[in-house]
């Protein structure tokens, strides 16, 4: 499959038949769909009809992989049926991460296949409670960590998988809580185990996880945090915990650590995957854990880019266990999306984050709050990394003027589509030239495994010739 | 070089100069040496000889890679000179551990090329101390810890490398517990950050880090503990906090876990490596952690086996970080010998497990005494995995009784060789036909790593199609 786009005739279905999957289990009856132009004008057919015409709600849906287009404003029918253990919940702000991105471009496994309401949490109230539903009730203030499913008006979820919202915390701080909070939580303090006097190097630093990641060093005595993020980012993420920012555009982020830090790092997230990963292992000190969690290196233009996954995949990091016993040193995996069935281990991280935030110790930084019909821009400005702190989306009705101004733009869309599209080229080109310079600088990290492997090396030969 | 046997001169060499090596730098006068026969009668050269004439000790010798008759006892003459910082230690007891058994065949690349005093602890009495040692005094009782060179009457080593032994731990004790207790600390809480109501797999449950292992397991709430032996020493382990004891030469342990843990485990300690890692990082939880610390499978008999060898490097455990991600696993690395120069962190783990010690939580439990001269049985009784605990070597000179009987054994060792001959041979035998037996088994884990990998490559394939 090519993994661009979708059929024409799902991309614009109206009153399609489509299974709205919020839970982990599809629902019994779903709810009918149909294009939010279509279903504008709902109170004509509203008369006497019956609760599955009456009630309707937008949703998000990933129509095909492909660019920030792909992701409609669509309008399901039909209140969801509960089972039971299930909530109904009124969503008032949703949050962007970014699997949403790389599940637009076909490159997340954790999403089922288009179309699909993406979305892996959010916030909101209980509308309605499914049998033996006992710790939640209708009008609870809730935070919501789903699988998928997330990114619409109302959402079906396991009651185990919402939070209640603690008091002086606002709904958009709930939707932006959770994915980066308990991410970084769990690399730092699980996989981790930070303790004082240790040293991090968190990259994007001005990013979601990055901002969740330096409140969490933070809250432990004498810890160092290395933060990489643009220049203009730099005093934000500063005045966030950040003891020393690095440019990782202007600069050899390897060699800014090492001259602040010559023995290396106690602590390596690493969100970007290829020949990073390499590079974040070589600046582990003795008893250091690399944690890598992504692979945004892959994402490079809003389309899949062949080059850039590629290149990712060339570099991937595989290691030897000899190699881990003599630089006694450790590499993990972590991704929330594939922690699903760790409810119980998920709870017990966020109680502690709650705790953290009721004491004041860490509080989500919002970026920017966008329209459920802007959802395109968010995921823009969330690409090209020019946020800081988290992107969410509200389900408040758009002003009418806001309306028209969208509207305006929808007029430009074909220019800017242009605009995309030379950005992507010139990515593609930039990629390839990249590749040749990275092929350079790799030289570099690789005297430097040489050396480690050497030893290996001789022994293998000792064995080699004594064989023979 | 064919790493079997030294040459005969070395060997046999009396009044051979040679380096004592016990720090990190050699000497500047190494003192002399000759074999302990030929000095037997040293009071005959005593009137009025010089210090260098006068003092001397009995060292334990690597004379070249091989079997048990490769550590000679051997004679050194003259008083180490002690440089800044440095103590010298009058050795009571030393302990024998799994990488000196390695070294024994070559497979351990922190001792030196033979001629070399191996053993990396011991305890004893401060004898002297070199300038600018202002926390240790001559008399004080103390553990040492060295990269080698502690197998000997007299050892030279930085006074950051002792730790002074707690009132009511014996000689005994104290040469036991440094290596494994800090091995097994350090991995169950650094890198394992072991909590409560977890499950941990150790295999030889019943040697000296296994045994250290469960102890601490134990100074946490309710931890589950696995624990591989022989069944003969069941009782043993299961005494020792090991709440499943199983036989692994009987049953299939992977079987085993499963059937009690069907979620998997939460920490893996593997001092096998090959095969036995694979099975390890299988057997993992979500968030679990493998942590590798040996290639215990490369020995097999008492001269370093190349099929073994060979079959090791074969199976070694390699892991691509999508593989981590996408299971949120840890795969960790643990040497001490490899943590020279990390003393800071050496010394605070120390410090928790004397603490441990005096609250009576951990206890070194010993499983046989050697002298000197023994030492030859004593790696075969651990190398042959009959020990339960530590097996150690105390410096008291033989009584004359034993001696003689020694010398019977010493008549009767040529026919020992010729067993041993045959042991090796049978186990050579013995290595091939488990490695047929093997690549059987191994078809059902790798079916399931295939399972985990396909998801991998049906991605690499779409890249490829897409690439076409």
């Amino acid at each position: 499959m090519s993994g661009e786009d979708a059929p024409a005739q799902q991309q614009n279905a109206v009153e399609q038949k489509q299974d709205t999957k919020p839970a982990e289990e599809p629902k019994a009856e779903p709810p009918k769909t149909e294009s939010a132009e279509a279903a504008a004008t709902p109170a004509a057919t509203n008369e006497k009809a019956p609760e599955e015409e009456t009630f309707i709600y937008r949703s998000l849906v990933l129509t095909g992989y492909g660019g920030y287009d792909k992701v409609k404003l669509q309008v399901k029918k039909g209140k969801p049926v509960l089972k039971a253990g299930e909530v109904m919940v009124r969503v008032k702000v949703c949050g962007l991460n970014f699997a949403d991105l790389m599940a637009r471009q076909g490159l997340y496994d954790r999403l089922p296949s288009p179309p699909v309401t993406p979305g892996m949490e959010c916030s909101g109230v209980v509308e309605a409670v499914g049998e033996e539903v006992t710790d939640r009730k209708v009008g609870d203030k809730v935070m919501v960590l789903n699988r998928f499913g997330l990114w619409q008006e109302v959402a079906v979820v396991p009651a185990g998988h919402t939070f209640l919202i603690p008091e002086g915390m606002s709904f958009e701080e709930a939707a932006a809580l959770s994915v980066n909070y308990i991410t970084a939580y769990l690399m730092l303090f699980d996989f981790g185990n930070l303790r004082p006097n240790q040293s991090v190097l968190i990259h994007a630093a001005a990013g979601g996880v990055g901002i969740a990641a330096t409140q969490l060093c933070k809250t432990v005595k004498d810890v160092t945090v290395f933060g990489t993020a643009s220049a203009s980012k730099h005093e934000a993420i500063s005045q966030g915990g950040v003891t020393h920012a690095i440019d990782y555009r202007t600069r050899d982020y390897v060699e800014e650590v090492r001259k602040i830090s010559p023995k290396g790092l106690d602590i390596v997230l690493d969100p970007l995957g290829g020949s990073d990963t390499h590079k974040a292992y070589n600046l582990l000190k003795p008893m250091g854990k690399l944690i890598t969690y992504g692979a945004a290196n892959m994402l490079a233009g809003q389309r899949k880019n062949l080059i850039a996954v590629a290149k990712n995949w060339y570099h991937q990091f595989s290691i030897h266990t000899l190699s881990l016993i003599q630089g006694n040193k450790s590499v993990c995996g972590f991704h929330l999306g594939y922690l699903d069935g760790e409810m119980e281990l998920i709870t017990q991280a966020m109680n502690t984050i709650l705790d953290l935030y009721k004491q004041g110790k860490v509080k989500p930084r919002i970026d920017s709050t966008w329209h459920l019909e802007q959802v395109g821009d968010a995921m823009r400005k969330m690409q090209e990394r020019n946020n800081i702190g988290k992107v969410i989306l509200t389900t408040e009705p758009m002003p009418e003027e806001e309306k028209k101004e969208e509207t305006k733009k929808e007029d430009k869309k074909e220019d800017k589509k242009k605009e995309d599209k030379k950005k992507d080229d010139k990515k593609k080109d930039d990629g390839k030239k990249e590749e040749k310079k990275d092929d350079k600088k790799k030289e570099e990290p690789k005297k430097e495994e040489k050396k480690e492997e050497k030893k290996e090396e001789e022994k293998k030969e000792e064995v080699n010739k004594e064989e023979k």
